[in-house]
């Protein structure tokens, strides 16, 4: 059998623009047949934010050779469900794949991410999803190292499934030495520390751009933050039960004065 | 000791007009001493987003007696953020409070709700958290019936704490048969099926709107979509680790091709 048997969903949230989206469909080419939804403006901490109050374009553009795609009005998770809905329809794609970010999406990131709010949609509607991002923040960030990694992980999870209900988190080291190999994590316990720089308008009224910094306290080598300080490529399993599952025994003992 | 003594910090997602803060607030003036941010427009469906490429507007308001209040340009998580740091500033609120949501926020919901998304940002910065929504999405809703709950789960976090990463996801039944009581729940395994309604604007493009049916399969009498349908309050306890420890073992069986 042809290995393009696969039919495969690539989505960002950088926009269709993105040096990072064209790595990642230079990759899927490879492996099947790639269908690109992506933002038409960056849509970086959009996290799973849907678009409600207002309607959404999907346009089709043609920019890349032997491929079929779209730009969309709307979030990343936006992207998804239209491609879902309007373009695969009834017959899902075998692979829902997101990114690559220009940025990191480990640790806490995961929750802010639009890159991998988009993938975590993917698994709702339970296609096999995974979310790519670099330690790179530029636009002409150098893509091609993690190329074989993300044909191998893809078609890791193309051979294997994955259990329902859980996606791939993949985090590429920065380039400061070359890439060590593979770490399966848990997600850091880390955050970030937010300031806010006060600015005034010419019309005197205050305003804020919001600043942080990325704090780590989490000493765990089995962290994927550890694993991209060490230089190897992160993968968190990440899943969409936000039980606390622990905490129900012990919310169960409270005594309700209602 | 007066009970006066706690500081709240109460947000939502339906904006600062919205008569479900106005009822949240009028519980924890209660309790304590009452601060609010809330979004200067409706925030549905925003998630975890934050806002990075404009800056915010924070600005005070005078709506009611006895509380400080400001509104925020920005989303549901970027009102916890700015509370945090330039309004409580080293300090934190004993308690952040989200919502009344005007429309449920159970099972998948959790995911794409300001409301939560709100609560969850209040639990990364480490303060005691929890969302409350009520099964009404009209304006006019009634929330009397929620407020001795409120009230009560709200004291009884303030006592207990909760555990490290730790927050509440609180939703009320529909007003069709009185409240049977509190269940502590897990997250129904439930998800949205979308449609998108095509239309034509007078140049003949095409645009979407989206809508959906909540879809439940999950049979579970420990979910919190069978606490509501059975008129309990429903009560989640909610992570924001994300990782899917299960899938660590399974996946480190894996072979990579590199």
């Amino acid at each position: 059998m042809s290995e393009k048997k696969y039919r495969i969903l690539v989505v960002n949230d950088d926009g269709f623009t993105a040096p990072g989206i064209k790595a990642l469909i230079e990759v899927m080419k490879e492996i099947g047949e790639v269908t690109v939804v992506a933002p038409d403006s960056p849509q970086s901490g959009m996290g799973h934010a849907i678009t409600i109050g207002k309607p959404l374009r999907l346009d089709k553009i043609h920019l890349y050779e032997g491929v079929e795609m779209y730009k969309c009005s709307g979030t990343p998770v936006d992207c998804v469900k239209l491609a879902v809905n309007k373009i695969f329809k009834g017959r899902k794609p075998d692979l829902c794949v997101s990114g690559i970010n220009h940025g990191l999406n480990n640790s806490i990131n995961v929750i802010y991410s639009g890159t991998m709010s988009a993938a975590v949609e993917g698994a709702i509607e339970n296609i096999p999803s995974i979310g790519f991002s670099l330690d790179d923040y530029t636009w002409d960030a150098d893509f091609e190292p993690c190329k074989k990694y993300i044909k191998a992980i893809a078609l890791e999870v193309l051979k294997n499934g994955l259990q329902s209900g859980v996606l791939l988190n993949v985090n590429f080291p920065n380039k400061e030495k070359p890439i060590q190999g593979i770490k399966i994590c848990r997600q850091a316990n880390a955050k970030w520390a937010e300031d806010f720089e006060e600015r005034q308008d010419p019309y005197n009224r205050n305003y804020y751009w919001l600043t942080g910094v990325f704090q780590n306290n989490d000493k765990g080598e089995d962290s994927d933050v550890w694993a991209l300080n060490h230089h190897y490529v992160s993968v968190v399993p990440v899943q969409f039960d936000m039980t606390a599952h622990h905490a129900i025994s012990v919310i169960n003992e409270w005594n309700f004065d209602i």
